[in-house]
């Protein structure tokens, strides 16, 4: 936890409407009163790293520490949140404890899109795994933003049917765009670096079936090969980010 | 597992002396077997990719399928194992857990030299971890090879002090090459991509101190940092080697 994420309704406000700067307070339970006791070991004074979701980050002064709680003294300064990636990443469902992995590690790399889609090697019982419920994802995804320093706050969209997804919902999003599918093909194309905005597809263990890399093609998708080496998904997915955008 | 890694002693050779082929057999029990039974769900006659550790790969066709074993026919082909990375990869002590996965993914990205080094930050207890045996560690480099349809094993070594090391016998291991210290730092310069032999050096959670730093730096490397966003050092490894060697 490099920052530490507050909900907006987090915020006690004391506001002075005249600053640039909010103050605030925030009382905070559970997990993080337990990281920044434990692993901070903050005392009263301690200034640590703070952010609002999808806001601004600032200091949080430890102000009093409870039994179960601790109040910081917030201070927000209107600071940028690190750029995000350009890309659109679509994953299909991995099994859901990489799933959880693969969701921080992304997060905590930039992407702020993302789509979970089902594909012929996904296996069907993934789909019913409480890692797929809000709650779940969002923490997650908040433990990728705590990593990073950022406050932005991804979307995480399920599909659950390959073709009218791909058919019918992906030809509007993919417009304009730079569209690559990840595939362990003899024929696919190298990486290469282009800051513009990407689509890119990474199929399951066992990969996208050749029928749904047909699919990705006619829509315009570009297949890209990582060489001989065949990668996990949780692998691929930072390999691939940084081979696209370095 | 897309490659079936076998030990050279696992061969009961049948080997014809003339022929550019060697032809064995090899009996499999235990994960091996059940994953070519529940995931392969092999029957006589399939064929399957295998390789000999540190040797050459080749096709195993499965002949005989029994209630906790399973025989191959294999057949080996002087087929080059996939090219390394030209990297000494110096990880400062990761949590078990961790470890067991950077282990894998670093070995299926190519990773052949790999130091596992103390530093201010690694809790002690980690030095503890049942997951530092050598069995233990030699079942994630093979986990990693077969991911990655590698034979060629990595070497792994420990060393539990951060001075002596970086002091007496890093010169000789970084000499004449390219060392690189991930850290963030926003002096740090960025991740250029070079095929030169590199010596590669990662923090902990948390990162190096200051001091180690320095005594890097001492020893000639180059500071380098991911930019703003900090990343667990399971991501930060696949990143930097993509970064590095594109």
């Amino acid at each position: 936890m490099n920052l530490i994420l507050l909900h907006p309704s987090e915020l006690i406000s004391q506001g002075d409407s005249d600053s640039r700067i909010e103050t605030a307070e925030a009382v905070l339970t559970g997990r993080r009163f337990l990281h920044i006791q434990s692993i901070h070991k903050a005392e009263i004074g301690d200034l640590l790293r703070v952010g609002v979701i999808n806001g601004s980050t600032g200091t949080g002064a430890v102000k009093q520490i409870g039994s179960n709680s601790i109040t910081l003294q917030v201070m927000l300064h209107q600071h940028e949140p690190p750029a995000p990636l350009p890309v659109t990443l679509i994953l299909a469902l991995p099994r859901p404890k990489m799933l959880k992995r693969i969701l921080q590690s992304a997060t905590s790399m930039g992407v702020k899109k993302l789509i979970l889609l089902n594909s012929y090697k996904v296996e069907k019982s993934y789909w019913q795994s409480p890692y797929l419920n809000t709650d779940s994802i969002e923490e997650q995804l908040i433990l990728g933003l705590e990593q990073a320093v950022d406050t932005t706050m991804p979307e995480v969209i399920q599909k659950t049917r390959f073709k009218p997804f791909v058919e019918d919902e992906l030809p509007a999003l993919a417009a304009g765009k730079r569209c690559i599918v990840a595939h362990p093909d003899k024929n696919g194309g190298q990486c290469t670096i282009d800051h513009q905005e990407t689509v890119l597809a990474i199929g399951p263990e066992g990969g996208f079936i050749p029928y749904e890399v047909e699919k990705l093609n006619e829509a315009g998708f570009e297949t890209v090969s990582l060489g001989e080496r065949i990668l996990k998904v949780e692998t691929a997915v930072p390999v691939l980010l940084s081979k696209l955008f370095h």
